[in-house]
């Protein structure tokens, strides 16, 4: 079931899922979902210095109220996530059903339930099957590695691959291991919502320096990556620092190489998602540059990613400039503030207006697992990169299929 | 290819589809398109009071900044559109040619260029096809009746049917009539974009009273439709009154019974650019009770209205509430600030979590042309609604298909 993940990046080797120093993982199959491992556990040998990135969703699950509520600020030594059920809507027997769910991972790894988050996914609205969980504890504690596969694989809904990365850092005063893993492919039949994401680290990093690189790298990738536009009650992304390499991140340039390489990752873990949308046959990266780089512009970016029109248009591998042009000036950009546009690299707006291109050639081109759509504002001097994927008709069908 | 308009509503009447005292109509093939009418013309024997409502995009077509700079103020005579070309994003050509359209009717019913308006609605990008257009002007002329069908079947792009409606207005001192004209069912391949409204009555009216009732009606109907969250860039909503019945508009009593008659005959139309949606199968009614009537709770409805998840669920006859309260979280409502969540008036939601209900019976019940959601929040006295329609398998394969 496990197939290695295809990177496509040069430094980040494909064959390397093992997890930082002190870190095991693992996930089996409870009986919530028929065949598929649905229940992960990831456990740190050490207190692990944790932040956490949740939901602006004001409807949140269980877990989420409870990783929140230890995060910042916990020294924190597990977490446990379950597929297949989101646990959010359930009322106060959710919050028992999480709380009971964390007591027994604290109870299994011998810490307290305060060192140990949980994450859900899957149907809004269903009881957690808490007993089945419970009762497949000891297994999950049984099969804990130093690979991140099984637990890659355990927090999967609708997703056709697991995601996951790990690389080595060279810093001043040693090497240091961080591992990526995620899993969302858009909200799904019926709500199996949820972007999750778990980076290990084992360098050993103060607090707020692990709860500003997390914010950083979020905010300029998972937060900008759309399949449908639609914002789950259960996204998490959790950033954990166990310091068991003994190398400490405190330099100014080691935090710079750390800092670049977490991005990086963040960037491709994120694409991972859109590239996997639910129905998606392709990848769709849109450069908004000469902008400035602040919030509006990031919207902006946004906005043309969950546009229907364009993502049927790459779907129908069209180079329809009108509806990416429509779009913007829906937005408030005025025609003469788009300098150029570009698809594949072929400009077919220039200077406040279309112009001639080879639309037949372009469409070819178009037949690709990911096309770039350069946007030339003359706003700013940053850039702003928004990923998605396009609307195909196996979205509908996913989507529009009856629950039972 | 002019079939009676099924209106569905009992004071106004299916059969009826002639224009206003003074008001007469035309729709030929000018031959942009390749058999059915794509240009409409309406001429006033009067001067109307005149005023209209355009689109918020940024990006506008040469017909829309010419009326702009019309109206309000301008006496206006008659009105042009073409279907096929929307005549956006084609520069100073662009404006040429839609002056020269505007100057052609002028002369054909001889009064001055600046009592004529224009409205394209088609792709965007490609040149006007002026000399057609000015060809088949005669012709135009030769076909005026006092009929609405012709001119609103030659406004149409992808919509399966035309969208008209008359009504008599019994005031204190006489009758008046009021037609209703519009066209729009999504943002289409490649870009027949556009919703267009045209409102003709003859009764006497100030111009000051026009503009109020068309802003009033317009808000509440055609600003609470959505087909997939597009804003085109040839958006136009114009009202006209010409004075040809002799029958002031003035008594506060009759403008509350003609504002009633005009705001149902919005609703109506607006209800019938969402039934008619891109691949639509059903329409759906998302009626906020327990709101204030203001800008947010609008984009708040709108928003619903939009959702790529609960438009493929109401698809699929899936009673997905999960997807609803989802959706009302990401916009910063509350669980507990939801009391009650009813589809096709069978509750699925109340006070803060779901409850049981008969989930077949209730998809059975939702395989209907329409689907209502009613949805009791707590945050005001009034209620909002938004008009949309489903996403299906072919809304993907209309505008996926590639252009050419």
């Amino acid at each position: 079931m496990i197939q290695p993940f295809e990177l496509g990046t040069d430094d980040i080797a494909a064959t390397v899922t093992q997890l930082p120093k002190g870190f095991t993982g693992a996930g089996v199959n409870c009986g919530v979902r028929k065949y598929r491992p649905d229940l992960g556990l990831i456990v740190s040998d050490f207190d692990c210095a944790a932040s956490g990135v949740f939901t602006k969703n004001k409807i949140k699950g269980a877990s989420l109220l409870d990783a929140m509520s230890k995060l910042p600020g916990q020294k924190i030594r597990a977490i446990v996530t379950n597929s297949g059920q989101a646990n959010t809507a359930t009322g106060e027997g959710g919050v028992q059903d999480n709380k009971r769910m964390v007591d027994e991972v604290a109870q299994l790894v011998d810490v307290s339930p305060g060192q140990v988050l949980s994450a859900s996914t899957g149907v809004i609205g269903v009881p957690l099957e808490i007993e089945k969980i419970c009762r497949a504890m000891p297994e999950l504690k049984s099969r804990l590695t130093t690979s991140a596969n099984q637990f890659a694989t355990a927090i999967l809904t609708t997703d056709l691959v697991p995601k996951m990365v790990s690389t080595e850092i060279v810093l001043s005063e040693g090497t240091v291991r961080l591992t990526g893993i995620c899993k969302g492919s858009g909200m799904i039949h019926p709500n199996m919502a949820t972007m999750l994401g778990y980076f290990l680290t084992d360098a050993k990093m103060e607090p707020g320096l692990v709860d500003q690189l997390l914010k950083e790298s979020t905010n300029d990738s998972f937060n900008m990556i759309s399949v449908d536009g639609e914002t789950s009650t259960n996204d998490s992304v959790f950033f954990l620092a166990n310091g068991a390499s003994e190398v400490e991140l405190k330099d100014p340039k080691d935090i710079e190489v750390f800092r670049e390489k977490l991005m990086q990752m963040s960037k491709f873990l994120a694409q991972s998602i859109a590239r996997d949308g639910e129905g998606a046959t392709r990848l769709i990266q849109f450069k908004l540059n000469g902008v400035v780089d602040n919030d509006e512009s990031r919207r902006l970016a946004r906005s043309l990613s969950i546009s229907p029109l364009i993502k049927t248009a790459i779907n129908g591998c069209d180079p329809n400039w009108g509806r990416i042009v429509a779009r913007l000036g829906m937005e408030g950009i005025e025609a003469n503030a788009i300098l150029e546009v570009q698809v594949q690299g072929m400009t077919v707006w220039s200077r406040g207006e279309g112009i001639q291109f080879d639309d037949a050639e372009l469409s070819r081109q178009m037949r690709s697992d990911s096309v770039t759509i350069d946007i030339q504002l003359n706003l700013g001097a940053d850039s702003i990169t928004a990923w998605s994927c396009d609307y195909s008709v196996k979205y509908i069908e996913i989507n529009a299929d009856y629950r039972t």
